[in-house]
């Protein structure tokens, strides 16, 4: 079979990248206002109902960090009854399937498995009207299931794309999964290489567009120390006075509001007994900027302050039974990244969302498609296709009014299209 | 019955505490030398069997803190079998029985049932050679043993005391227990008011007499703010900031090295995850000094300077959403104290280890004496009858060599009929 293009000039230029010299906003225009778009949107519509059913069923199967397996099965089996062949999990837990496109390019289309709520969480659905209401319904379970319907409606409607996509739910994308899935799949897996655009689905307004990553860098941080008993042992050097004194400096940072750069220190703990010295002690601490300057420069900062109040330490108290070492051990590490606003991506997504009668918003974040932005790949996140609210509590919900969730589906819809180029038999 | 002194002048003279003037060295040898003394040595030597046996039977039943009752059970009913009668178990959980007196006065002779060990503690005595060895099979089990070895020895050689003394075996020496028994039995039971003088077994060598009692004052510090996303909600006040510069003020506190006085920062915790600022993080402080003075110095500085962190972070960051407060809960409280070394307490146990041909040393430390000196009440610690080491380890171990053993016994004897007045029948 020969896919003729949609609007040859148009779209060519699309999936060829040169679309610089296009009018983003007509190419978006032509993809929504083509028959197979309008047919996909009908499809779409007609598929509320199994949408609808099939969040619930994801929602229900927990997903927590580093347990994505059983929801990951599921994800699969769904995904060939959606129509995808050549779906598979690889070595790192992913789920992907690639639907080949007519021409040049790979477009990874991603929605996260894993959640960021614990194992025994109650993770059943309930609902009130067009809500519905639990851990991870929104977040990015949605995400997920729209992938879902989004294959459906592409193939009843029998739309071609240029490039391939390559559709996958991956897992890692909270806390301290620390985008391991991603990772995997743009640095290690089969198609590591061959990545050229990446769409992740994770958020919640359809008119954002996420192209800064803002970066992080997290540490646990262990001071050790000889310990000893309070009274007997007093005078030897106390690795919870280094840590304080570390936190203490950390606390006196100065870093820029723009571009946002911040620092925590999230859990401390450490120490057996009120009287004795501890031998042990440690702290996690969490960087984040939306600039990668500025993450370097904080996290070196923050090396030099631990080491100066190690230092303090061992020259205050006596190391005669041993001194104060801190080992600062890497436990997460989100690489900071930007997609330049002029980059088509960015232009033909935001034209999109402009064609729906919104203003498209860009945004800088924390998502999976930090990866291919710090690896140079063209890369944005959008939404789920509903409002939603309350991401990482008990009380997520997400909104599935059939118009709104209708507009959400097309909106991602046409970005997608319009990034790997729509191609027509 | 009528008593009679041993010596008129000598022993009237050290029960009444006008003994400033006497020579507490002729005392001390009046009583080693008589043939009470004597006969109750002799017993003591006979009875060295049942001590270790006894000894073995109490180490083997676990007293961690605050469940000392199987132990207090136990030991009930073996002082009852040495001979002591009128044996309860008060309120607080302290095994008491009284051994009447012929004249004025109540001496407590005390050594405390619990351990630092907690639950599922192996406390099987292993035997090699003439070392025992377990968990808490000196401190202050041992202790205990000796009690019950002094009152059958008391008892055979027909030895009457002018002082009432007050056998007790009490809870809450050790750690968190804070010397609750003692605290109850001078304060709240039934004697209370009535002791005049306290002599506590809870040390390792003979020779050492313990009359200064290191106070202690800690706390459990919660610090708490409002909490938040460590990246969305940077900016709000952090309640691990505060408590980090709180600790390193506390680690730049200057102290004396004599009195020597100490603090220490022994326990952290708090924090849900990396990328939340904590809503609550506590710290275990413990502050100990030989000068009343001194602690109270420390204390008051101590709580200064978390007043002062706190303030800092409430003005270096937003309290928008909540500030920070800070909760200093005192978890122990020993109060400092000192038994002159003018006191007759004092010097008759002195006299009595250099009539054993040893050194006395005066000491300080941390035992049940600390209460009654702190109520005024005249109160030494003594050796409990051997020598021992590696305390509050698995590896403790007590050596019950029969000579070196009758010897403690006897220096504990000598220190205790010298303390409440030997009468003879």
């Amino acid at each position: 079979m020969r896919y003729r293009l949609l609007s040859a000039v148009t779209l060519a230029a699309m999936a060829s990248g040169s679309v610089a010299a296009q009018d983003p906003g007509a190419a978006a225009g032509a993809i929504i206002g083509s028959a197979p778009f309008k047919q996909a949107s009908a499809v779409m519509q007609a598929d509320q109902d199994r949408f609808v059913r099939e969040l619930i069923a994801l929602t229900e199967i927990p997903s927590p960090p580093f347990k994505e397996q059983r929801r990951a099965e599921a994800f699969l089996g769904m995904l060939r009854q959606s129509g995808l062949s050549d779906v598979e999990i690889d070595s790192e837990g992913n789920v992907i399937g690639l639907r080949k496109g007519t021409g040049a390019g790979l477009v990874v289309v991603n929605a996260h498995l894993d959640t960021v709520f614990p194992e025994g969480t109650d993770v059943r659905v309930k609902r009130q009207g067009t809500r519905l209401m639990a851990p991870g319904v929104g977040d990015d379970t949605r995400g997920l299931t729209l992938i879902l319907a989004l294959i459906r409606a592409m193939d009843a409607a029998k739309i071609r794309t240029v490039s391939d996509i390559l559709f996958v739910g991956n897992v890692g994308e909270e806390g301290e999964g620390d985008l391991r899935g991603i990772k995997y799949l743009l640095t290690k897996g089969k198609y590591k290489g061959r990545v050229t655009q990446m769409i992740a689905i994770d958020g919640t307004e359809s008119s954002v567009i996420t192209r800064g990553g803002v970066g992080s860098k997290r540490y646990r941080v262990t001071f050790k120390g000889p310990g000893g008993h309070s009274y007997g042992a007093f005078g030897l050097v106390n690795p919870a006075f280094a840590m304080g004194d570390a936190i203490a400096r950390f606390s006196r940072l100065q870093v820029p509001a723009s571009p946002k750069t911040t620092f925590n220190v999230g859990a401390v703990r450490g120490g057996t007994s009120v009287n004795a010295i501890p031998s042990e002690v440690s702290m996690d601490v969490d960087m984040r900027s939306v600039s990668c300057g500025e993450l370097k420069k904080i996290d070196a900062a923050f090396l030099a302050l631990v080491r100066d109040a190690v230092d303090a330490e061992n020259k205050t108290r006596s190391t005669r039974e041993g001194s104060i070492a801190a080992e600062p051990k890497v436990i997460g590490e989100r690489p900071c990244g930007e997609t330049p606003s002029t980059a088509p991506i960015v232009r033909r997504a935001g034209a999109v969302v402009s064609a729906f009668g919104q203003t498209p918003a860009f945004e800088s974040s924390s998502t999976d498609a930090n990866i291919p932005m710090s690896l140079g790949i063209p890369a944005i996140t959008i939404g789920r296709g509903g409002p939603g609210g309350r991401q990482h509590s008990p009380d997520e919900w997400t909104e599935i009014d059939p118009k709104l969730n209708l507009q959400g589906e097309q909106i991602a819809l046409a970005i997608i299209l319009g990034v790997a180029g729509m191609a027509q038999a």
